[in-house]
């Protein structure tokens, strides 16, 4: 029996609470006076929280790996990273805010330089974001349909862009039109399956178009294409945990995994934690599990900027009791992957784990921090596991077996 | 290679001795003056215990997961339990006492009130055990056989019995006749694959047998059949682990999970945990493992008895001094599930999990508590691994692989 059978024959529909808050890659390793983020951070109200949880670390793939926002997401939501995995071209999309739906074509794109037939840099000299905007909306005019398939360019960070192709019979088999390195000629898009052929024709001829459209430009005068995907075919939570599931986050990529899953994407009037509070607020009555995302640990962290990271958990840590003031049945704070300051960036460190219910054994730890959770009464598990944790402890599994 | 071959590989046969201790449902959380059970308990024996042992705690299905008796049994023994599931026919017969066979067919039944054709108390105003032994004799007496097949009743508690199909040719891939809820026609056993199509035609036959045998009864006129099922493919203990394993046990399901997986079950006269160690002693040359099951503990955790739980813990610990006069290998004391007092009924919590054997590493802890096990040295593992851990630290394990 797999893990979906398992949950779809016991997981029951209750109205018990559960709020999931991930602070985005808030884990890290001694930084300064031999203090983590989290250590060096002045949060009372985690704090006492942590008193009456109990604590653990949590793995989101296997021990040392390092995950991406995708897989890292997949696992805190109960599902196997490895099992469901979620194409660039689907993640570069989404996380541009691009809809991404069945049989739709996702693709992640580069600016190049051609030069005498031969690629000379794969990034266009790291053209500015500014003028991957310029190009994308010159493409978007010129390149809007073709064989009843509709084609959405949408521009990244700097050479960056994403491509949806969305139309019938399109199959994601392609592979890569890139030759990964500089001195080559172009890679025509090949179909690896019968019904993929369709797609590898249109991305040739947008390859193409794209030439002719793009002659003119000094170094962005050609585009590669790669990661051709389709979304995973993933069960939504409702038909797995039969919750009412909603997602609370102020950026693109989370708010198109949490949709991936079927959550409903509550709209933030803003950017901020007290923004997303707002919406918690607002909504809470609506549903029955919330994804809560804050961004900020993490984008700090990638930045090496270790003060502005604690500042921000600080700022969360102020927040917690107006989340506390809720009334809810499973609490649980924690991150998708440590982002420490120290790496600069994602890394493979367990993840902080803090969960509060009625159903739990307290353990003896006074702090939430990298340290204490590894001495929590939880142990050490999979971030996959984490999702049948809060639903026993909210009281929506029946017993498996008799 | 699966979990099956690599010990069939490594397992080797040797005159080191297991005893695998199943405290049934002894987990708890905080009841009384924030204690579980087992902290509450005056227990020095299993605390001196526990200063020269390894603890940790082990979950029988998943994190979050509460187990029937069944699966979280057949991990603690080492089989994957959603790979091999037990059903409910089959454990509705062995927790009666009833002997199941390879090629018998297991069922569960129900006394029901028919009025008017149609079905309007799926439990028959829950008549009392007694009477519910009444009218199994009476079926008993009437149908015995038909088609070279034997018939089993076998009273169960209030409305239910357990139903045995003994004969060549049956298969259990028939349909639950049962409508589930009240006010609907009673329903024919269909069978899903041509292998059982005997099987339905008898179940109907019997259905319209007991159908005439009740007709004079004020409420348990007509039957219900569900939960058709045959023995799973279970390799043996002696076939996996090499072992000569035996079972201790008073109560019939924990027997006849023992037999399923191979065990002896040995003779035990009377009920009491000193008649259980009496037969210990008695068989202790005859066996190189023994699974010795105390069912009182979770008992008492389903009424939510905190006192008589508690009072059951520190009988044990009481006799738990002339276990360890044994001479033994490896001793383990922990439970199949939780039963905390607090839910009155099983629970995912991870159970308590305490080693004794001359080749491990001993922790810090002090006591054999939740707390303590959450803090050993043995971390948080599944169920099912346990068995490999014993017979490790049992010397009953090959390298695996140059």
């Amino acid at each position: 029996m797999e893990r979906e059978e398992l949950f779809k024959e016991i997981s029951i529909k209750s109205p018990s609470k559960i709020i999931l808050i991930v602070l985005d890659g808030v884990g890290g390793i001694p930084f300064k006076d031999g203090k983590t983020e989290l250590e060096y951070a002045n949060i009372p109200n985690l704090d006492e929280l942590a008193k009456k949880s109990v604590l653990g670390q949590t793995d989101p793939i296997l021990p040392g790996v390092t995950p991406g926002s995708g897989p890292a997401h997949l696992a805190l939501f109960g599902y196997d990273p490895l099992k469901y995995q979620i194409g660039r071209g689907v993640l570069e999309n989404l996380g541009l805010g691009v809809e991404i739906k069945k049989g739709d074509i996702a693709i992640r794109g580069n600016f190049c330089t051609l030069k005498d037939g031969l690629i000379v840099d794969r990034r266009a000299g790291r053209i500015s974001t500014e003028e991957n905007k310029r190009l994308c909306l010159k493409l978007r005019k010129r390149i809007k349909k073709t064989e009843g398939v509709e084609i959405l360019f949408t521009p990244g960070m700097e050479y960056r862009f994403a491509l949806r192709l969305r139309g019938k019979g399109l199959g994601a088999d392609v592979s890569d039109a890139d030759p990964q390195i500089v001195g080559k000629s172009p890679v025509v898009p090949k179909a690896i399956s019968r019904e993929s052929k369709k797609t590898a024709k249109i991305a040739e001829k947008i390859i193409n178009l794209a030439k002719d459209i793009l002659q003119d430009e000094n170094r962005a005068n050609f585009i590669l294409l790669r990661g051709f995907s389709t979304l995973p075919p993933l069960p939504s939570m409702q038909e797995l945990f039969r919750l009412n599931p909603a997602a609370i986050a102020t950026y693109p990529m989370y708010k198109g995994l949490a949709k991936l899953v079927g959550m409903e994407v509550l709209k933030v009037d803003g950017m901020s934690i007290e923004d997303e509070i707002e919406t918690l607020k607002k909504n809470y009555k609506e549903h029955d599990f919330f994804y809560f995302h804050i961004k900020k640990t993490d984008s700090y962290g990638e930045d090496g900027n270790f003060e502005r990271k604690v500042t921000v958990i600080e700022e969360f840590d102020r927040f917690l009791p107006e989340i506390l003031s809720l009334s809810f049945d499973v609490l649980v704070v924690t991150s998708d992957h440590s982002t420490p300051c120290l790496l600069k960036a994602h890394s493979w460190h367990p993840n902080p784990y803090l969960l509060y219910a009625n159903t739990i054994i307290p353990d003896e730890q006074i702090a939430f921090s990298e340290r204490a959770c590894a001495k929590g009464g939880l142990g050490r598990f999979f971030s996959v596991d984490a999702m049948g944790l809060m639903l026993g402890h909210a009281l929506k599994l029946k017993k498996f077996g008799a």
